[in-house]
């Protein structure tokens, strides 16, 4: 079958999701509102999936890792700490002709209200110089609106995870190196919304910050910091660690922040893997210097190759201790560790290497100072003084940041899956079909379970009888009504990876030795064995999990 | 143990949850923000458990629910249609000496800022006479910010299910009867947040609207609708049901929105028993008449026995065809259904049931439509409409609601687990100690694993492979360090119900027979017993689910 062109697929998505239940355009009764959607029956259980296999393979399977759940609006102070409330803004253009608004940088790309055949760039509008709008939602918390009053909705999760950062540590065992997660909501106010879902206005992220030692202390405890080669057999941005999926080396107490950068670029790439977008349909883009934002000493996007261009699902940053840095300076609070293997090991360095770690540390410290307009000779005694707490065990831990889209996510799983092909009707003539051919652990529903004919009670029994044994372990679609081939295509559509039919060899009338076995088919191949009742529950468990 | 007086039981709570990493104040490093909390390590975990369990027990487990997943902005239209934006208020009262602003309803029982011995009734301040504050939280959507581009966040997961509920009938393969569930964040700006996370400005609902036929639909199909008396053995408020809990009865035909609704009250209260909170911990308050919104036919509010006082755990309204009927009439799009069942029944009515059927329902609407404002005889001609089109088989389907709250149902499982006892140190003597009584399935951490010695290689890595074994199934925590004792504490504080402990005799050191077990201990009654590791998942998946 050829390939659909690109507009054409994505029009065969878009349109697939609201007919499947997948996702419907918020408030579509009252004519919508832009950048936002809704996900339906299928969507939702979509994207629980996408989060629980996240939130387990990244929360409950470490050690390392703790949750957080944190609230949407936080303190002011935070949006002015983290830089937001300054900088989070795209440039703006008003058009005096139209009365549109569009961001500054993507007038070769949207149409003209009036003049649709033209780019915005290309109109004879009269536009007014680009200014910066502030994509933070704005609102106000108690009975009084005044400035003191303002909130914002959180742009990212990330912040309440460094603002909760002194809490967790001190409840949870966890000492650095150590993570804490969070997935939830988000908001920004972009100008215009657009590709579907990709780049919505309300949002979910899972965002993990892994904390780690500055390199001085791990150079300090461990003699050296590993080489990126030498931990994963190739250069730090060299393409893909030569390891099996899964087989990631285990954490050790000489990596430094580029090794720890390289394994969780390594452990994203395995997450995705293991959901259904293979290595092949990812690309690593490694930033280059001049991209990188100011603290970022390396930010890898993974991207995925939507319908509309490739486009970034997952940025992975190496942040330097700019975060706690900053929310340190704003709050008056120390963000910094006590070390206890930092501390023990100092004395035991030789003057040479004390000397050169201290300055080493010292001079990074200042260039973060420097940034925050500190005047010299005060930042330069506070970065002394910092260099010198580092000696006795304090530091304030680095960061790794794997921060993920949910909706992103969802719907590159959605465009991986969509495919179109041939199976074989009630009659065995092959007819065109629509499959989403999801991987079984994120399938919204995992198997179908039909009796063969809905008026006969007997099949009716034995299908709620084996619906009723799989329901408390796998989402389960019943479905007793029309042909079973329709029965069967509708869940090929929704991506359900198994069918079970209960038929009259069920039952036992073609004899014994097909009593209580049921038809098994497999959505990719069409294949469909027999099965005992008593075996399927362990075999679909395996397929699923 | 004498009982600790209830405001020293709350601060306990309060306490414990900022020690153990269940809750802290949002933004705490910057002062804090008044009614937002933040959930840790544990709270995030156990609020993670409440919902998964809700979402399984509402929308998995069953045939005749999915789900939704909605966004919190949605058009402001809807909340006109659900009458928020007119009349989701609080009255209010300045003081014009303290610059305060109050509830006018809680004067009794908030302090004067000024002088807190007494209540704001008793002080001297100037106050203003009560106004109605508007409790949605608004903000504005794209660049511009004007009347247009108003957004509220949603007071209520609720009305996204109503206004996407002819997309979801549309895509889902269900029909009347049937439910939409959703979990999510809502806001409301209350004017004096209070009781820890009791009352707070952003919190989580788990919602169901439950869809149903009207009573003169089931009467035409099923000829007359089943008692509540006949189907539970109880009058429609008389307390329990006496059915074992899990034994409904299931679903009928027969059943009108009296039986549905006690069937949606038992269901709940099931529920809460499934997650350790007993029945007798419970109180269902059926609202009297007077109470009643004014489209609701009946309301119980599940009440549970905080520290603070009873208060709501959850509301079960019976609401009529209010909402959809009001987002009928705010968005112009029909949001009635067609049911065929009663499309073929109606016509075997005798013609005096009809009559009688058809003006009942015409009386009903015509309630509906005369306090929406529409002039009596077009309210009159629409009711007579309505009425006709329900003979040929169209209605706008009625809904019961349970509607509870994420962070009420944690803080009430917190408070019902907060127990202090004594427990065995490691040479015996009775020590006091805090344990968190959660039920297995809610725990935040299922079971504990611990190698006696953290310095004897063969332990550890035992130990581990414990870990590896059960972390897949279950979430485990894994600590090596400290006195065995301390370890056991620490987790009977984190709820956490079974704790492993790998010994000597695990590595055969006292001979063959005990080779390969493990010390399982149980949380609450402190005793320990010796279990195979072959057979520890499947023990502890037992208990788990």
């Amino acid at each position: 079958m050829a390939e659909p062109k690109t507009n054409e697929l994505m029009d065969k998505i878009v349109s697939l999701c609201k007919r499947r239940g997948f996702v419907f355009q918020s408030s579509e009764i009252y004519g919508g509102i832009n950048g936002f959607w809704d996900y339906g029956p299928l969507g939702a259980e979509l994207k629980r999936n996408v989060k629980d296999l996240w939130w387990r393979w990244m929360v409950r399977e470490r050690d390392d890792v703790v949750g957080l759940d944190a609230t949407i609006i936080m303190h002011p102070q935070i949006w002015r700490a983290s830089g937001h409330v300054e900088t989070f803004s795209d440039p703006m253009i008003d058009c005096k002709t139209c009365q549109g608004r569009f961001r500054a940088d993507q007038t070769n790309e949207i149409s003209c209200p009036q003049k649709p055949s033209k780019m915005v760039s290309e109109c004879h509008g009269e536009k007014t110089a680009p200014r910066a709008f502030n994509l933070m939602f704005q609102t106000y918390v108690g009975p009084v609106q005044d400035a003191a009053s303002v909130a914002y909705l959180r742009p990212e999760t990330a912040q309440a995870i460094f603002a909760q950062f002194k809490n967790v540590l001190e409840t949870s065992r966890q000492r650095v190196p150590f993570g804490i997660a969070q997935v939830g909501k988000a908001f920004r106010n972009e100008v215009t919304p657009r590709n579907f879902t990709f780049r919505s206005r309300e949002f979910e992220q899972m965002e993990l910050e892994f904390f780690i030692r500055p390199d001085e202390a791990v150079e300090a405890i461990c003699g050296r910091v590993a080489p990126v080669a030498e931990v994963f057999g190739v250069p730090p941005s060299g393409g893909a660690a030569p390891t099996a999926a899964g087989a990631l080396p285990e954490p050790q107490p000489n990596w430094g922040w580029e090794v720890w950068h390289k394994y969780w670029v390594e452990q994203r790439i395995r997450f995705y893997e293991s959901i259904g977008l293979p290595r092949t349909t990812l690309e690593e883009y490694w930033q280059k210097p001049e991209e990188l934002s100011h603290y970022a000493r390396a930010t890898v996007d993974l991207l995925f190759q939507f319908p509309f261009g490739t486009q970034e699902l997952e940025g992975i940053a190496a942040r330097s201790d700019f975060d706690l840095s900053q929310h340190q300076r704003f709050s008056g609070k120390p963000m910094t560790v006590f070390d206890d293997e930092l501390k023990v090991a100092w004395p035991k360095l030789d003057p040479a290497r004390q000397t050169e770690l201290r300055d080493r540390y010292a001079q990074a410290r200042l260039r973060y100072l420097t940034k925050t307009g500190e005047p010299a000779d005060k930042a330069e005694r506070q970065a002394r003084e910092e260099a010198e707490a580092l000696t006795k065990g304090y530091y304030i831990p680095h960061v790794i940041e794997p921060s993920a889209g949910v909706d992103r996510l969802a719907l590159a799983l959605i465009s991986h899956a969509y495919t179109e092909d041939q199976a074989p009707d009630e009659k065995g003539r092959l007819e065109s079909r629509v499959v989403m051919k999801f991987h079984p652990r994120i399938a919204p529903i995992k198997v179908g379970v039909f009796p063969l004919l809905k008026n006969r009670p007997e099949l009716v029994a034995k299908a709620r009888q084996v619906r009723d044994l799989l329901r408390p372990h796998l989402n389960v679609f019943y479905d007793e009504a029309g042909a079973i081939g329709r029965r069967y295509r509708r869940q090929d559509e929704a991506g359900t990876p198994f069918g079970v039919t209960i038929d009259f060899d069920t039952l036992g009338e073609k004899g014994p030795e097909l009593q209580d076995t049921v038809t098994l088919r497999d959505r990719d191949t069409l294949k469909q064995e027999r099965v005992k009742i008593g075996d399927l529950l362990s075999l679909l468990l395996e397929k699923v999990r």
